[in-house]
C-alpha cells in the first residue's frame, strides 16, 4: 500500500513466526520455501488488513433495541454486556477483513480480554470523564484505563490511548492534565472533534474558542492528537490541524447518519493530513469499514468523470483504510503494508464474483465494485481468524444468541432505558 | 412496502402461477395450502424484489479495460458485446436481490432476449438518436426500438420505452416528434436531466432555458416522463417537475463519482415527486442497488441523530428502493409490493449474520446494516432465480469467462478504443 498504485500479479507471501518474512513471485516462493501450511487463493487478492480507526464497539448490542425506544446507558448495563458488544463487533469486523480496530468505551478490560481471546488487534481507548458512573467515580475510570495499559505492557497486539470523552464536557483542567500525563507515559490521545456545529458553537459560547483553538491553547495539539470526525473545518481549521500535526479519523457514513453532514475530505486530504478511517459511533453501531471507504473514494471525486481520477481516489481510499489507518494508531512500523517484518495482518478478496467481472483495475473494482462481501480470507499475526468466509475461532451462533438475550432485555424493560446524565446526551 | 413500517413476523407468501395468491400466518398457510414446493427462511425477511430504476448494462464490460486506457464506443463493439455485459450486470443483479431493471443501451433485442431467457423483468429503453451509429442511421435505432416493442407486446416480464439520448445532443424537433410518438403509443419516456451544472449551462446558452424548461416548452413534462439523475435542481425547478406529474430516478453514487454532486434529496422526497433509484451509468459500472438505497437514507436524515429519524429514513429508502421504482416504471399494479395479485418477484435477506444482529428494528437494520450479500434468495414471477446465494439457471462461470474474453480483446487493443462521436463526449 505504501507505493501508490502497486499491484503485484501471481505472488505470495511467506509468514514465519506471524510475520511476513518475504513477497515474492509464486513460483519463486516454491522454490525456495517447504512451507508447513500453503494456502492458494488463485482468483483473490491479498491486501493489508483494514483498520477501523473509531469504533464504540460494545453498543452494536444496542441494535436490539426496538424501534421507537431509546438505548440505556452502556455504564449502567455493565461489563458483561460490552463483552458481548464487542463480540458481536469483532464478528462482524472479521467477516469484513478489518485486523485492527481502536476502540472507545467504558470497559477497557473486556475490550482487551475479547480482543486478546478472538486475536484480533487492538487499540483501546482509556475512557478519560469528569462525570461519575453508576458504580464508578471519574478517577476510577482513569484508573482502570492505567491499569489495562500496565498489564497489557508489550503485548504484541493489544495498546492503549487516552480518550477523553467528550472534549465538550471536560474542563480545562481535565483536558491539560490529560495532555501531561499522556506526555509522560508517551501515550496518544484520541477525542471527537468538531463533529457538529451545535459542538462548535457551543465551545464559543462557554469558552471563547472554536473546539480545536481551545485544544491549541490547552497544548493537546501535537502529533500525538489524533481526533475523529472534523465533519465541520474551516480553511483555517484545517491549517492549524496540518500545522501542529495531528491526525484524524473520518467517519462519513456516522456524520452523515447522525445528520452533522461530510467532512471537507478534498480539501483534508491535499492538506497532507494524516487521514483514517473509523465506523464512529451512533445508533445501531455498523462496523462498515468498506461502505466508508467507498464514500471516501465517491466523494473526493473531482468534477467530471475520468477514470485516471477514479483510480487515484480508490487508491487513496484503500490506503486511508489500511496503510493509514495503522499510521494513524501510530502502528505503521508493524501493520498497514505487504513488507517483510511487519505482523501478517491480512485480507483476502474474492473478485471472481460478478460485482467484480472482468477484471481490468482490480484496485477501483475493489473499492467501487466490491465490498465486505467479497472477503473470504482473515489472518491477524500470521494467525487465520476467517476462512472461506467461515470463522476459525470465534463461535458465533454463541456470541448471536448472546446478543439476542440482550435484546430481549432491553425489550423487557429489564434496563432502565432513559438516559444516564453525561452532560451532552447520548454518544 | 405500501403500509409505511409495515413488518409482519411468521408469514408465509403463497405463490401460485407466479402470482401471490395470499400472505398469511405460516401456521394458517399450513392449515390452508398443500404446497408443491415449500421454501423454509427461518432467520430472514422477505420483501418485494429490489428495483434498478436505470441502467447501461452492457457496459459493466468495460470494468475490464485496463487502468488508463479508455473503453471504445459500445455500438461499435456490437450486439454480441451487448449481450454479454447485459448477462454480467444481471449476475450482479440477481446476485443482489434485484428482480427488474430499466436498461438503456444500443442493443434493445440483445437486452430483451438476455433477460426473457434468464427471466428477470425488464423495462427496455429504446435509443432516441439524431447521431449515425458505425452501421446505423439514427433512424434504424428508432426503428430497431420498435420492432422490438411489437415483438415483446403483451410479454409478462418485458415492456419498453423511450429513451432519447441526450437531450443536449437532440434538436427541438427531435424531442418534440418523440412526445408526440410516444403519447400517440401510450409508451413512457426516460432521459438524463440535469445531471450536471455544465448540462445545465450549455441548454441556457443554446436554448436560452434550463433542460428542464425547455421539456416544459416542447410538452414533455407529462407523467409519462421519467428523468434520471437531477442532481442540480432548484426550488423552482423542484415544483415545476412536481406540478407536471414526471418522476425521477436518483442515481446518488453514480452522480457522486462521475464529481456532480449529490441530488437535494431532502427537498425532492419532501415535494412528494415519484422517486426510484438506479445504478446510472458511467465507467466501471456496477449494479449497487443497496448502496444507492443506504447512501439516499443516510443524507436524507435530518440533522441530529435520532432512531425514529433513521428507522423513518431507512423505510422511506427501501420504499424507494422497491415500490418505488416499480411506480417510476409504470409496474405498480403488477410488482413491487407483497400483496395478492402481484407478480411473486421476491428477495429474500438472510439477517442472522454479524452486521445485522441483535435483531431491533429490521427495517433499519435491513438498510444500514445489511447489504447485497444478505441476500439468500430470489423470485421472478415466482421462479426461483437465486437459492442460497447460488444461481439457479445464471450459467456464471460460463458468462464470467465470455467476459474475460472481451477484457482480453480490449486490452489487446482489438478495438479502437478512442470516442465515437456522440456530440458530447462518452456517456
Amino acid at each position: 500500500m505504501r507505493a501508490r498504485g502497486a499491484v503485484l500479479e501471481h505472488h505470495a507471501v511467506v509468514v514465519r513466526d506471524g510475520r511476513i518474512l518475504e513477497v515474492l513471485p509464486a513460483t519463486l516462493a516454491a522454490q525456495r520455501y517447504a512451507c508447513t501450511v500453503l494456502i492458494r487463493r488463485p482468483a483473490h487478492l491479498l491486501m493489508p488488513g483494514m483498520v477501523n480507526a473509531d469504533t464504540h464497539a460494545a453498543t452494536s448490542l444496542f441494535r436490539g433495541v426496538a424501534a421507537g425506544s431509546t438505548p440505556p446507558d452502556e455504564r449502567i448495563v455493565g461489563a458483561e454486556f460490552a463483552r458481548d458488544g464487542i463480540l458481536v463487533a469483532i464478528a462482524e469486523m472479521l467477516r469484513a477483513g478489518i485486523t485492527c480496530f481502536a476502540d472507545r468505551g467504558y470497559f477497557p478490560h473486556e475490550a482487551a480480554r475479547a480482543a486478546a481471546d478472538q486475536g484480533m488487534r487492538i487499540v483501546i481507548g482509556m475512557p478519560v470523564t469528569e462525570t461519575a458512573g453508576p458504580s464508578k467515580s471519574a478517577a476510577d475510570y482513569l484508573t482502570e484505563g492505567l491499569n489495562v495499559r500496565d498489564e497489557y505492557r508489550g503485548h504484541p497486539s493489544i495498546s492503549t490511548v487516552f480518550a477523553p470523552h467528550r472534549v465538550s464536557t471536560l474542563s480545562d483542567a481535565a483536558l491539560a492534565r490529560t495532555a501531561a500525563l499522556a506526555d509522560e507515559l508517551d501515550a496518544g490521545i484520541v477525542l471527537d472533534l468538531h463533529e457538529s456545529a451545535a459542538e462548535i458553537d457551543g465551545s464559543i459560547a462557554r469558552h471563547g474558542a472554536r473546539p480545536l483553538e481551545r485544544l491549541w491553547n490547552l497544548g493537546l495539539l501535537t502529533p500525538a492528537l489524533r481526533a475523529v470526525h472534523m465533519a465541520h473545518a474551516t480553511a483555517r481549521d484545517i491549517e492549524l490541524a496540518r500545522r501542529c500535526g495531528i491526525s484524524l479519523t473520518l467517519c462519513p457514513q456516522s456524520s452523515l447518519k447522525r445528520g452533522f453532514g461530510l467532512p471537507a475530505i478534498g480539501a483534508l486530504a491535499a492538506s497532507g493530513i494524516r487521514l483514517s478511517v473509523g465506523s464512529g459511533g451512533g445508533a445501531d453501531q455498523t462496523q462498515d469499514v468498506w461502505g466508508e471507504m467507498k464514500l471516501l473514494a465517491l466523494v473526493s471525486q473531482a468534477a467530471g468523470e475520468s477514470r485516471a481520477g477514479e483510480s487515484q481516489a480508490a487508491w487513496d481510499s484503500l490506503a486511508i483504510a489500511t496503510c493509514g489507518g495503522a499510521a494513524a494508531l501510530g502502528l505503521e512500523a508493524d501493520v498497514g503494508a505487504l513488507e517483510p517484518g511487519q505482523w501478517a495482518d491480512l485480507c483476502c478478496v474474492d473478485l471472481a464474483g460478478p460485482a467484480t467481472q472482468p477484471m481490468g483495475n482490480p484496485v477501483t473494482q475493489l473499492v467501487f465494485g466490491g465490498g465486505r462481501e467479497c472477503v473470504s480470507d482473515v489472518w491477524v499475526a500470521g494467525r487465520q481468524l476467517l476462512s472461506s468466509a467461515e470463522f476459525t475461532r470465534l463461535d458465533w451462533p454463541a456470541v448471536a444468541a448472546r446478543a439476542n438475550e440482550w435484546a430481549s432485555r432491553f425489550n423487557m424493560g429489564q434496563y432502565n432505558m432513559g438516559q444516564f446524565n453525561m452532560g451532552e446526551g447520548r454518544r
